[in-house]
């Protein structure tokens, strides 16, 4: 909706402006742009930076950027032009001839573009991209003449009519590729550059040939149609499936379209003074600041990009072009001075002269964010504030999980690239759609490639890691691993992969699909087997920033942990207290679940006091344990949740099992599951609704875990236990249970002779409780928002089943989000609102947190606190994610005001 | 919670009167009364007027009332009476000593009282009474002097032992029922009255004997004792199970206790110029201005009661005694007319003296409280607003309600008393426990009793109707029966029941346990067999009074109604219109099924809008059948709401047969069963959803209701289709299925060439909805309130579920009402008051309903009232009750002003 407001609007201003003659290209070139970096909206990442390098004075090819509005009205018309966007294009065209002295479709001396999308956002690889437009069987006469270089003209013409081909008219790659193979074939070489001048006219003919038949068309010997014509499949591929698919899973909204830059040619083939390269200002890897990338000689930039051929570092250039290279240093460090962070930096040398095609803030990993802010901060280009907001709290992910044990033997099969960090294992498979369906299944999956491309990325996303044969650090794999946080293994070129067989070798040794491996992204190494894992070790950068956002951040971090050890690594995350401690995973441990069953199978009080006697001891050392641990900071102990079938077995076999065990016939436990099945579960017997029904459990679990903390304190160790009622609906269901447990609570006290602090809350999880929190307030003393629940109540769907629809709403953006990831805030987030505001209405000081999924997802921290909690809960592993967030939220707030 | 604020506000002040010596007993007697009938919550109902009508100069034993105040400390202490309530009680006592001339625990003159429990509400027979207390066997001596009749006192002091035995002291009745029946057995004698004073004199020894045994304590002699401790057993029945059950049925709540008279004994079984009588100042069955009323002679008022002799009818009492007749009826007019409503009055005469016991407004059934509202307005007594709150809209049920088809020949078994109207057909069962059981189950049961007592009213709740062999029109089952609008036929002295045999016999017929028969509850008729039902005819009282309440009423009043023929019988009810055509009800009908299944199976969208063409005229011809007989009143259509698999079969044999219908293989169908699976159906794949997943099912279903609103209007039939969104959660959801809607419709008008008024909104069901009712409301141009699902969802638990635990909760008081019968008006309706201050503050005309089952329940539609709907929707018998709960919604809210 925000979205379609906003769009209807500057649609409307386009509107009025288009009456006017409305601005749709803007023109940079010769050391003055038309556009800025500012613009980025209206002329995309690529065309706003391609205006302020021209600015700044450093060489760019001069051209000229179509706007994201132009797309957008583009679209609005059904796929024709906004008026005046021709006449503006033709007047621009003719400006760039007069800035290269040359003509578009001139037979002596033609100007040749290229044509390239780019959104306000990065999609790498996303949308299409027409090089070497201009070209015609007259214009390549002309090219011959100008470059000297008749092989090269031909190459030209015939990687136009290729990407022409396949980006404009959906001729599929591989017709162009059969036909160069077979040449190649027939000439007994192996290599494209083995192909001669005539070679390669040859080609030509052949590909124009195949052309017509796939077309039905002859190819377009109009430049000018060659141009309208690739502007429109820009503006399509804004559209495609994998454009949408991508800014569904990179949660890109509200843009109009993307702009095209329509750019003159540079090249990077006219021979060995000639390359192309692609770097970072630092290492996007580690954060080094160590100027890092790759360069090839006597190529164009997609043969980087497409990982099509293995570059060299960076550092060779400093051999074999030492003065080119130092122009490039010198570039970088005027760019990281302007834009005062690390760049991403495309670059083409044609015949010694140094062209930059593109920069842009580098995508890194999460390793390489936080040390460069950290670093960016000491060198005084940015303060903590900025260092904060630089890191993408999602990245940390990557920092915080396990790597595998370095204690364990592990021989290395092959050794690719480090081309996004992380440890993973999984089986193998060897393409995207049966990564997608193996992980539905809820298999574990390495995916290995050749290389991969933009119609892979749902199975990259669904698999644990990736391993390509072929690409550098900045082929298609390495870059979109590294976005995604995914281990990735690039460019492993001794492994042999046959997708026939389904099957990759290496040397003697064969894995088959479904074989298990293991990915070292950080080291590049790949084993065959599952490799244990271990935690992670985080940087002195990552403790520095983290210190930062500590001092920035208001709310603090819990986390949700059920056992000493999750205690302890949620401890080293700078967990602050326990959110969340569910008492009923404790009930399915070793013999425990015995004991539970009897409760369940008990007739009366009495056999369930009985059942009950037995698990107190049990239950009581559990929080021992974690009381221990947590030493005086808050533990929020959940009472028993889920419905009781859930401890029951559902399967013959298992109830056969358990009949054995408690000597009663398997009937008996057949009876009791028949009698505690349920319609909806989710909106069943549970809860404290279990605690009104059978207060003898809700009093047992009180006296555990006032019994841990009276022992606890009896040994010096400092307490403070939460305890949290689930589920309540309304006022009196929490008056009732409160009175038992503080009855409990006050028994053990005086048996103990000791007492300790603590507080009786409960969870606002069903939207009753939200909307009625005032009334609660009055007895609850604190408030935990169990927002799994509480969105699933809100908006009526079960999180088990709303896979079968859930996706539809997605696609058709119906809600933006996953709301189980991310707090609906418009919905469920009036309800927290609501919640929040009556509760402290009654009870100013109401401590109040949240301890559902969302209390680790960055949006929905920012949220948490913007309603004012006082802290949020999530896993240990998302406890630095929450810690950062907060401290964005603060940052963000103070930015507005 | 309103409850416990109020009680401890009253404690308090009660508290604070107590140190100030607070009044807890009030006098009456004598022509004056210290209270009088406003005192109501303090005195009891029975007290109050007790004292009103001593001080209306109305013969009155005198006697003094112990307020309900005394009884809520008497709790609050742990049963222990509160300070100062033993000393007023001792100065009241020789008051009434005073005023009767006579001395309690006198041997000489005795003073006897009775012992009475009565609270603010009516509860008939739940609570403990004792009479003739004071006797032991000195004083029966003094009893025999006064009353010159030792038969009598022996009598008297029998049944004494035998009622404070049993309610003071628990022994059971049967103990002393076995007693006196093996008396007459040894003197080969019948009945009661047969049995001579030393017979009596006898069995009192044997009851004392009896008593010893059982209590294993002496019968206490000294009549103190006996007061107090009968004042106990009083004050301590207010929550024996049978009260507590009376009060939760009827929705009694926020009440003190119980209050205690103490009154001097009267008797009405002295002899022949003794007797009593109950009766109503107009026939409480059918309304008429008619004297009604039953005596009997030289008996207590117990008996008649109870049910254990059939009195006569009062008209017998004006041949009998018709001076006395004359007084009474003269009573009966001052009483009438100070109390401008029907009063039901029990009196008794002694020895030719003339008492009144109790006056209470009567209850009646609902035809009676028709007529009587309807004829007070035309005696002038009352005003049309009063006559529209005298009627609970509840009780209309009982008018409304089908009776038996009289075209069919139906020969009368037995015949009784007309003891409650209706009709009523189910299996016999003899006992109570059995009726709730069976009903449990499902079936329809008739309750067989050869009287019914207060425990059975469990039993009469969970029976269709109720058949007693013995008592008359004021027995207890003839007034619990028609108190809960329930058919019974009383005192069919023909038939015995055999208990033991669990049969019942009329001469020769037998009727077993099981064996369905039929009650006309309206002309106390008994048939063998199941009878057909026929609409009800509704008098022209009954028209009347709705007229008025239609008149006051600003509410509209539509129904739920899925054919032609429902909504014929809504309309005749006074519906305005359908709020609520469920379309999912006519896919099942017939051969439609196979359509569904066909469309459920499909694979595709081609498949299923290939079975969707079948369905297409069979909605429309549904559509049309409906749009004639509403004739232009809106008819709101909800699109198709449950989840697919509810049109499969589940059990083996019906998919087989399934199967065989559709030639697919029984596993094709398993598979697609297994893959429609939920965990929580009422959070799935339904509603909306749907239409969004499978957009071609919701635009047939607009399609066939368009061409369907198109037909009949080319007919000349004026047509007001409004078609109902379900289950919306989001605006943008609901936008993308109306922008499919709105072609749809368009393409219909085209087609036909003709255009017709229609309205697209949709239901709040789900809290979202109505949280962010106001982003809807962009789009929706109506809201159908669905407060069934709100409910579940907005409480969080499933009417299928909540059985295991909604008992406990309404038990605990933690809610009030059950939530699915009235709306929780705190959390539910919050949500609702939100939903239409948000959906009006955008669309300041939106039409707001609701259709959820509340639209039928008073409580509710009063509340559907204030926060402002424009009609509520409800099943076609509950319209009048709509229509008269949405006028007194208005009469309540003017006299607030």
């Amino acid at each position: 909706m925000k979205t379609a407001v906003r769009r209807s609007k500057v649609a409307n201003k386009a509107q009025t402006k288009k009456t006017k003659d409305a601005r749709f290209v803007y023109f940079f070139g010769n050391g003055k742009a038309q556009g800025n970096q500012k613009m980025k909206s209206l002329l995309g990442g690529k065309g706003a930076n391609l205006a302020e390098m021209t600015n700044l004075g450093i060489p760019v090819p001069p051209g000229f950027t179509i706007t994201t509005e132009a797309c957008d009205l583009f679209y609005q018309a059904g796929k024709k032009w906004p008026r005046g966007l021709e006449d503006q294009i033709k007047a621009n065209l003719v400006k760039l001839e007069k800035a290269m002295g040359a003509k578009f479709g001139d037979r002596d001396n033609p100007l040749l573009v290229s044509v390239r999308s780019g959104a306000a956002a990065s999609m790498p690889g996303m949308m299409d991209t027409v090089l070497n437009l201009g070209l015609n069987s007259e214009v390549v006469q002309g090219l011959i003449i100008k470059t000297e270089n008749e092989r090269f003209a031909w190459d030209a013409y015939r990687r136009f009519i290729q990407m022409f081909g396949n980006v404009v008219m959906n001729v599929e790659h591989h017709n162009f590729e059969h036909i160069l193979e077979k040449k190649k074939e027939q000439l007994g070489v192996t290599d494209d550059t083995q192909l001669n001048a005539n070679d390669l006219k040859d080609v030509v003919r052949q590909f124009k040939r195949m052309y017509e038949e796939e077309t039905s068309q002859e190819f377009p010997s109009d430049p000018y149609e060659q141009l309208t014509k690739s502007i429109d499949a820009v503006f399509t591929s804004w559209n495609n499936p994998r454009a949408l698919k991508y800014r569904q899973l990179n949660e890109i909204r509200g843009l109009l379209g993307t702009a095209v830059n329509v750019q003159s040619m540079v090249y990077g083939n006219m021979g060995d003074t000639s390359g192309t390269g692609v770097c970072f200002t630092r290492n996007p890897s580690t954060g080094e600041n160590k100027f890092y990338g790759e360069f090839l000689v006597n190529a164009q930039g997609e043969d980087v990009v497409a990982g099509i051929r293995t570059p060299e570092p960076l550092s060779e250039m400093s051999k074999q072009w030492p003065e080119m290279y130092k122009q490039l240093v010198g570039i970088r460090n005027r760019l990281e001075r302007h834009y005062r962070d690390m760049q991403d930096i495309e670059f083409t040398i044609q015949e010694g002269k140094l062209f930059l095609l593109q920069t842009r803030n580098g995508k890194r990993t999460a390793e390489a964010a936080v040390r460069t802010a950290v670093e960016l901060v000491k060198e005084g280009l940015i303060n903590q504030d900025e260092a904060i907001m630089r890191v993408d709290p999602r990245q940390l992910d990557q920092l915080l999980h396990p790597m595998f044990d370095p204690s364990q033997k592990k021989d290395v099969l092959v050794k690719g690239l480090p081309a996004s960090p992380g440890a993973a294992t999984g089986k193998v498979v060897f393409n995207a759609e049966d990564a997608e369906a193996w992980a539905a299944k809820g298999e574990s999956v390495i995916l290995v490639r050749i290389e991969t491309s933009p119609e892979d990325i749902g199975g990259m996303h669904a698999a644990k890691g990736i391993l390509t044969a072929r690409g550098g650090m900045t082929s298609h794999a390495a870059v979109v691993a590294r976005g995604m946080g995914k281990c990735c293994v690039a460019g492993a070129g001794d492994i042999s992969i046959d997708y026939g067989t389904r099957q990759f070798a290496v040397g003697s040794v064969t894995v088959r699909e479904g074989d298990w491996i293991s990915l070292d992204g950080s080291l590049g190494h790949v084993h065959v087997g599952k490799l244990d894992t271990i935690e992670p070790e985080l940087s002195s950068d990552f403790h520095k920033l983290m210190k930062w956002a500590d001092k920035a951040r208001k709310m603090n971090v819990r986390t949700n942990a059920d056992s000493p050890h999750d205690s302890e690594v949620a401890i080293k995350f700078g967990a602050e207290g326990i959110g969340l401690c569910r008492t009923e995973h404790m009930f399915f441990e070793g013999d425990r679940i015995i004991a539970v069953r009897e409760m369940i199978l008990a007739d009366d009080v009495a056999g369930r006091e009985a059942a009950l006697q037995k698990l107190l001891p049990i239950q009581r050392s559990d929080f021992e344990g974690i009381f221990k641990v947590m030493k005086g900071l808050p533990v929020t102990v959940r009472l028993l949740d889920p419905p009781l079938h859930e401890f029951l077995p559902h399967e013959e076999e298992n109830q056969r099992a358990m009949a054995g065990v408690m000597k009663v016939s398997v009937e008996v436990i057949r009876r009791k599951v028949a009698a505690l099945h349920e319609f909806n579960p989710m909106l069943g017997h549970r809860g404290c609704r279990l605690g009104i029904t059978y207060p003898e459990i809700y009093k047992m679990q009180a006296r555990a875990i006032m019994e841990a903390a009276c022992n606890m304190k009896k040994k010096g160790i400092k307490v403070l236990p939460e305890i949290m009622v689930p589920l309540v609906g309304i006022d009196k269901e929490f008056r009732i249970l409160k009175d038992d447990i503080v009855k409990t609570v006050e028994d053990v006290f005086e048996e103990k002779g000791i007492k300790v602090p603590y507080l009786i809350g409960t969870m606002i999880e069903i939207p009753r409780a939200a909307l009625t929190a005032g009334r609660i307030a009055e007895t609850a003393e604190f408030f935990s928002f169990g927002t799994n629940d509480l969105t699933q109540m809100a908006l009526g769907f079960s999180r088990d089943d709303a896979g079968t629809f859930l996706g539809d709403y997605l696609e058709k953006g119906i809600y933006e989000t996953d709301p189980f990831q991310s707090l609906d805030q418009e919905g469920v987030g009036l309800l927290v609102q609501l919640g929040v505001e009556k509760g402290r209405k009654v009870r100013s000081g109401l401590k109040v947190g949240i301890c559902g999924e969302h209390g680790g997802d960055p949006a929905s921290v920012e949220f948490c606190h913007r309603v004012g909690m006082n802290y949020v809960s999530c896993s240990p592993f998302r406890v630095p994610i929450a810690r950062l967030a907060a401290a964005q939220a603060v940052v963000r707030e103070r930015r507005k005001k």
